[in-house]
């Protein structure tokens, strides 16, 4: 039984574990913090939560700034931005200590549809050791875990060991609109920090305590195929019956290019985009057969039998730390369920790649352009064919684990749940950890440190936090600091 | 110069002219019998022409019938299907003369948008000798010239050599919904009529008259590729990151297998397809050679430069007497322009196939469902594939354009625009030729007889029947009444 004063802090989070229920998760779960509702009232309710977090954060003493981002981009009525809520803690931070700097978001998913625990998405119920509510576990319970650590230190008397820096935003459900902006203006504040942490993923099961250190990242492309118009015109749809067999047809040059990027197992056939892909080690391989991840469970998430693979490991590596290609939509075709009989004259198929370590974003996109281009030139098609990179891009990101910010996560989670987190690699991106990192330097470490379980359904119906992910999460952030003070 | 009586017939015509357009175009066009309006005061609008068709038929001294085809399914208000018109001349058939069966419909297209010629749709305007107006030319002027032609004959003391069976419909644009049964009810009449001509098709060009004798059927086809789910269990979307790379994704496989349908050349790629189509004989390439039609007419038509071929001959020959593939498009993935990322759980793709001598529905769906499940059993995919024939199919038609029918239209079209028609094939389906063709059986000669020009912007805006069109139309008519009786 360690004896150190963290055990005064982690029995104190005990104590109050009632209190950080009622007082603190429920009444933030109460504020429909939508950052998607794009009226006035929408807007209103996010700025209800941002004040919560101000006297939550000012109650504890932190020096607290409202940082405004300005007004929302193409909204009608004009809508201002939710503040960031940035807070320094102590408010005079010691010079003597290192300081983190923690991410989390406090604007919510709409309530959606399908609820049943409870009916009212807007009111904390604990069923079953479970606490139900809009918000619970994205990102609410998780955010306010990190303020429930400090309530503890401050009641245990125990003196906090480093200096925090937080960063509360209120967009991040809808794009973390201006906050990329927000972190580039504030980078020579974010460049003093030692080290990052964002709580906002998830357990890669219902049981097992995890670290995340890598991201995939994206670039999302579209290929349109048009008839080349004659000067002046604009072609229109042509009946198939009347031109099917006499004019090149779009959807035909569209299918044919958008089959050769990917077999059905997954395979990309995309050349020289394997190649960039950064050998698996030996170790690597060691720790994904280590992963707690069971392959009965991944299929009841999917919902089908679509599962490539049989095994856990390839399943994980090829979730994280393989490339893949989607294929998401063709517009410009029919796309209902009924007997049409148009030959569209312009049709635009997107796909996605996502990229791992070393697959530069640019290399990518050059050789996914060239190929399409040179295989659509074997076609001999009269139409034209533009293949461009399309909307957000976002690169991999990997952080080293054997550093001593995922030292104190260790620790941490092996005090706490007495176990060794499993380390792993989501398949998808998050663009604030990227924003933080470019922010912070790339030297800095940057942890993602999940609180909730794999079936937390954030963004579906029933969203939970179990109960014991809250109070046991609020001791894993606070044994965190801890130890990353005390290595 | 001709010294029978039909050019009493045709100076009459000539003489009547004026007549034709004002009390008989004109006043058909502003009724506004919009056979998609399925409203009481659309469907009443279709009924006041049929009022109008009764009066002129009976005015004329045929023997009129209103045929009720009673009411139309799934509407909602409840709506009556628009009676067929069924008309005989004279009112006791002559069993000395042949009878002829003669289709047109009277309902017309909704006015849409993008008129300039006039603004008012619904009043037949001349123009540089042209009649603007909804319908003048699909298919009331074509319609009423039948009248045109029989009035001429009252007037000019000239007997009609043929006894006619008039057969006007008012749903042909709504897909000819109750026609079926009706020619089906009235097989033993039909079946007694010695040939039968259609007026509701186009030259191929603005200057050249034409007989056409040959379409394509169509044979439409699904093929949806889905996740297998778990039992009681419904796929959702995944997300991309998260499941790109770990799953078996439906839009990945439905493209590999649509790309392997047909080229971007158009060639057909389903193996024994192009087996069951008739070899080309010399003599048909040569009437191919002689057909007025211009490659830059073509190319100004589509507004594009997607033409596969260079010359006419080609052109004209894979529209109208080789099968095509057309991929129409896919629906269950993102039709949208965003950036989304789902991989998406059932998507379907919908395509058909143009059919011509001799490609039997029955056997292009054997074998376009044969290669297909092949194709997909290839991938390794543990998703299903099922191919469904879908919708309405039509088998191709082709007349035979030496028998006695077709020797009176070419004879017609000579004695009224003194030069051969050329003899064309469509590329389209047109249900009702096969429906009469039924109804009439396989040994009765069907023909159809375009009275308006490519040009005449049929279902768009500006729609138009040159007035020389109207007037030489109905001497075609006329004529060809003539030279069936008279060969």
């Amino acid at each position: 039984m360690p004896s150190d004063t963290l055990e005064q802090v982690l029995t104190k989070i005990d104590q109050l574990a009632q209190h950080f229920v009622t007082d603190r998760l429920a009444k933030a779960v109460e504020i429909k913090s939508v950052s998607s509702d794009l009226t006035y009232e929408g807007r209103r309710n996010v700025g209800q939560m941002t004040a919560f977090l101000v006297g939550q954060l000012s109650g504890l003493g932190a020096n607290v700034e409202r940082c405004p981002l300005g007004n929302q981009p193409d909204t009608n009525p004009v809508l201002e931005l939710p503040d960031v809520v940035l807070a320094k803690y102590p408010a005079t931070p010691d010079p003597k200590k290192r300081t983190i700097l923690i991410y989390g978001h406090y604007d919510v998913q709409p309530e959606g549809e399908g609820w049943t625990y409870p009916k009212e998405p807007w009111k904390l119920k604990e069923i079953n050791g479970k606490l139900y509510g809009r918000g619970s576990t994205d990102d609410k319970g998780p955010l306010l875990a990190w303020l429930n650590a400090l309530e503890a230190y401050q009641k245990a008397g125990v003196d906090l060991p480093v200096n925090l820096l937080f960063c509360f935003e209120g967009m991040e459900e809808s794009g973390s609109v201006g906050f990329a902006g927000f972190a580039h203006q504030n980078q020579e504040l974010f460049s003093k920090v030692d080290a990052a942490c964002i709580s906002d993923n998830y357990w890669l099961t219902p049981r097992k305590p995890c670290l995340t250190y890598g991201l995939r990242g994206i670039n999302y492309f579209t290929i349109s195929i048009a008839q080349k118009p004659l000067p002046g015109r604009k072609p229109v749809p042509l009946h198939s019956g009347i031109y099917g067999g006499t004019v090149h047809e779009p959807m035909t040059d569209l299918t044919i290019l958008l089959s050769k990027l990917v077999d059905s197992k997954g395979n990309i056939l995309v050349p020289g985009i394997n190649g960039l892909v950064d050998d698996t080690t030996r170790e690597e391989i060691e720790r994904y057969k280590k992963i707690d991840f069971s392959m009965e469970e991944f299929k009841n998430t999917i919902g089908s039998e679509a599962a490539i693979y049989d095994t856990a490991p390839d399943t994980l590596m090829h979730r994280g730390r393989y490339p893949s290609i989607t294929i998401h939509g063709i517009s410009g075709a029919d796309s209902s369920p009924n007997q049409t009989t148009a030959i569209y004259p312009e049709v635009t198929g997107k796909f996605s790649v996502r990229t791992v370590p070393t697959m530069e974003g640019s290399v990518v996109t050059a050789l996914v352009v060239h190929f399409l281009k040179q295989e659509f030139n074997k076609l001999g098609s009269k139409n034209t064919c533009e293949v461009r990179e399309f909307g957000e891009s976002a690169p991999y990101w990997v952080g080293n684990i054997d550093d001593p910010n995922f030292a104190a996560g260790k620790a941490a989670t092996k005090r706490v749940y007495n176990t060794d987190p499993d380390m792993t690699r989501e398949g998808g991106s998050i663009g604030v950890t990227l924003e933080l990192q470019k922010a912070l330097g790339t030297n800095k470490s940057i942890m993602l440190l999940p609180v909730g379980r794999s079936d937390d359904g954030a963004h579906g119906p029933d969203e939970k936090l179990d109960r014991d992910n809250y109070i046991k999460g609020s001791k894993l952030l606070g044994a965190y600091w801890w130890y990353f003070a005390n290595p």
